[in-house]
């Protein structure tokens, strides 16, 4: 989930409005049978064996602990009853593929991630790789540290949730086909490898469609189901003297500003043309493979905004007046079906405090760009070039560091039924979004040559991915949150509710 | 000289083209007399002198040093001769005011500063508040600390000076008034206050000018005289969703683009609208007062350029094409008369290694805005906040950090008139410029009420001023450029030829 947040809070439609939500008091929500009893006797286990994998992170953008990761997943992986567990080589991190034959019917895919975003100590109230059990007001238990809800957490969740149905004695319902990479964080740029192996690609064809554990309990207890994400284009635009042919190629005094022209400048002018005077984007053709909101999708979407509170959605993101000072509904439109383009970061010359008389010899803009249905993000980066060059940029470098396409699944696949029919179980009547506003790399499973469902699925809750603090709940004492337990008891349910 | 270099190459017009520099032996140019013995006599106390200086930093960025500093000057004005000495309040650093009455006929004005700029010392192969003595490739023996050469170098020989002519027990020809202050280095904020104080203003009204020892003396050995210098506006112009109304105040997930605006981007719109397409102001009305260059310095820009190398000037800069694609002539007019809107840095948002998905509350440009005649710091601060307010703009806050007015002085000065000969009996044909390209508080002086004549003078060598490894020439290997003592002796030569 890469792209997708920076904390969950920030990410969600909004916070439902209550009384959506049914607390229980036990992992499972009708009577408790012998896997409740197996989660329970082996809590304190799962507890440990996501610990274990907290404190060995794998972190590709810093060539940190990659061999060790694939390793520790593997054996997670064979521990919890697959039978087949295989690292598969790519010209980065190694993915991992697995399989377990349950002899059942059907066939499930899922989708890990054994690596983890950077996390600096010092910003962090409980060291980011000790997994400290920590309690937090309002809510009660937790794991603290980096990977915690994304995406060790749930994917540990999900481990117990095989352990306690062999370890009650019960045979799983489906058998299971395990793709997993190491270079989440670093936006997939080998996954598509892992995949393409004639062995990974079979396997997965058999099955009805992938899905990545996921801590979706908001804080208020709602869930909501999205049923794609946008696609993303992320990269740097970067304008140099060197490139250019134009300026200095040193950082000079800036009183040679007078007979030199400006990186920075041709910079800025460069970004001016990507927007026009509203904001939105207006880079060439950049609109003309938009597919508009369906009227089922429309009507999704109307629902979530009667269901969503809006003041506390602009409370919690600081924000008075949406874009386009549009309404609440057609915020949520917006942010399921509207491309973007953004500016992660600025930064070029003199940076700290006050003034420096420089003219700086380069300037670089972080930019995102969010895609939507038919959209590509191969297309998107030529459009984007093709843009820059009409206009008298094409010196400046386009550096994209992760690129994914919009993904889509159908409300209507086996893979989505059967989370409505799940959280439906444990008296939760999920959101249904169209698409999620961030990104990530489902869309080489939902796109050709595999062309199969996928999403997210899981109980349980956590925040701050990808800042201090992250977490992981527990032992919740929290009536409208549930902690590990009960988020292993839905996968257990899930998968059930798959067969 | 806070916004008038980032190292001395980088302002100068370029590199003299061979063939105008004498070298020579001793401090003096002619046969040597009673000063050059006492000049080489207490040297090494001279030296100890500036080393003192350099161990004391005055920095009011970092409100350091501050009471010391002012101490420590007044001390060396009344160990070199001054009669009265004191330190003016202001409302931030102080300002000191000395007197020397030499019973001369005519008297001489002074600027020192004693504030340097801040240094990080992980930056610099000599500890940059220790003013070791090392060894410089091709030049020699060099004193290396932060303030070597801006401006404590140049001012310890001034002082130095002063103690030769009365150590060879010569009458000072000259009366001397001296105003210094602590802020130079942030913008000289109340600078102004120090001269507004009815004694100071008396006694700097009888002289016949106001220099500041200057190391003039380039590598190859050639001298500048610039009979002015631009004025500045240095400002940071920033955007946030605070104060537009628009976007989220808080840093939030870039999904959340779809729905919110950008500040980062209300930035770069409003920075688009500066310039024009070539990169020059276009800023409503900016160039209504400006004054293109008389004929007499368009004659010493010809001058200038024929006695100067493009080629090398280029290289120093790392230039392959001047602004406008202009010819090396243009390239100095414009250097001399030309306004210019300039990014020093542009700071928001994330700027670490790639990327991160956020869509920032704030974005800062540090801008800088060099004027000319008859543009003023005030008019010129009030045109952009007319700009960008007719532009939808004027939610961005414009943060003015230092504001210098153009300053000019008339070449037949006595000021410049002495310099022309002294440097001329030191064997050197300075280069007549009609405009520094940077900028100083000189038009403090030059302008109402006191309308004096103001510039910078002294031999001498050094560079890196606000960089690492700053440092001043005090024994010479190289028979271009000459050490300490000769420096010295420039100060002593400048006095008698202003008598």
């Amino acid at each position: 989930m890469r792209a997708a947040r920076l904390s969950r809070r920030t990410v969600s439609l909004g916070t439902l409005a209550t009384g959506l939500v049914q607390p229980w008091a036990r992992p499972s929500w009708g009577a408790p049978d012998a896997i409740d009893a197996e989660i329970a006797r082996r809590h304190d286990e799962a507890l440990a064996r996501l610990q274990t994998w907290i404190r060995s992170p794998t972190i590709a953008a810093e060539n940190r602990g990659v061999a060790d990761g694939a390793k520790l997943l593997s054996e997670l992986l064979t521990s919890a009853g697959f039978d087949t567990v295989k690292q598969v080589p790519t010209d980065g991190v190694p993915g991992v593929f697995a399989t377990l034959d349950a002899k059942a019917k059907r066939t499930v895919g899922l989708y890990f991630m054994y690596d983890v975003k950077q996390a600096n100590p010092a910003e962090w109230a409980s060291p980011p790789f000790e997994a400290r059990v920590v309690d937090l007001p309002e809510l009660g238990k937790a794991v603290m540290g980096r990977g915690a809800v994304n995406q060790k957490g749930p994917q540990s969740a999900f481990l117990a949730a095989l352990h306690a149905i062999r370890g009650a004695g019960k045979k799983l319902p489906v058998n299971l086909v395990l793709v997993a990479e190491g270079e989440e964080e670093i936006g997939s740029p080998h996954f598509h490898q892992v995949l393409a192996v004639d062995e990974v690609k079979a396997a997965l064809a058999k099955t009805d469609g992938v899905f990545m554990p996921f801590a979706s309990q908001n804080k208020d207890g709602s869930v909501i189901i999205n049923l794609g994400a946008k696609g993303v284009v992320e990269c740097e635009l970067i304008a140099s003297a060197e490139k250019w042919g134009r300026g200095a190629t040193n950082d000079v005094h800036s009183s040679n500003r007078a007979r030199l022209d400006s990186p920075a400048f041709h910079l800025v002018q460069a970004l001016a043309t990507l927007i026009d005077a509203k904001g939105d984007p207006a880079i060439d053709g950049w609109l003309e493979k938009v597919k508009p909101l369906s009227s089922t999708e429309l009507a999704m979407i109307a629902d979530a905004a009667k269901r969503t509170d809006e003041a506390q959605a602009k409370k919690g993101l600081g924000v008075t007046t949406w874009a386009r000072d549009s309404d609440w509904k057609t915020a949520l439109a917006d942010l399921a079906a509207r491309p973007t383009v953004n500016i992660e970061g600025l930064v070029g010359g003199y940076t700290g405090p006050g003034g420096m008389t420089v003219l700086p010899n380069r300037a670089t803009a972080k930019l995102d760009f969010r895609l939507v249905p038919d959209m590509t993000a191969r297309d998107a980066e030529a459009k984007l070039r093709a843009h820059l060059a009409k206009r008298g940029f094409s010196d400046l470098e386009v550096r994209v560091s992760g690129a994914y396409d919009p993904t889509t699944t159908s409300a209507s696949s086996r893979l989505i039924t059967a989370q409505v029919a799940t959280y439906k179980k444990a008296g939760l009547t999920p959101v249904m979004n169209p698409r999620l506003g961030g990104s990530w790399p489902g869309y080489l499973f939902t796109g050709a040559p595999l062309s199969l469902a996928a999403g997210h699925f899981g109980l349980g809750h956590g925040q701050r991915a990808h800042a201090p603090d992250e977490y992981f709940l527990i032992d919740s004492t929290n009536p409208n949150v549930k902690g590990f337990d009960a988020a292993v008891r839905s996968y257990v349910d899930y998968l059930f509710a798959l067969a």
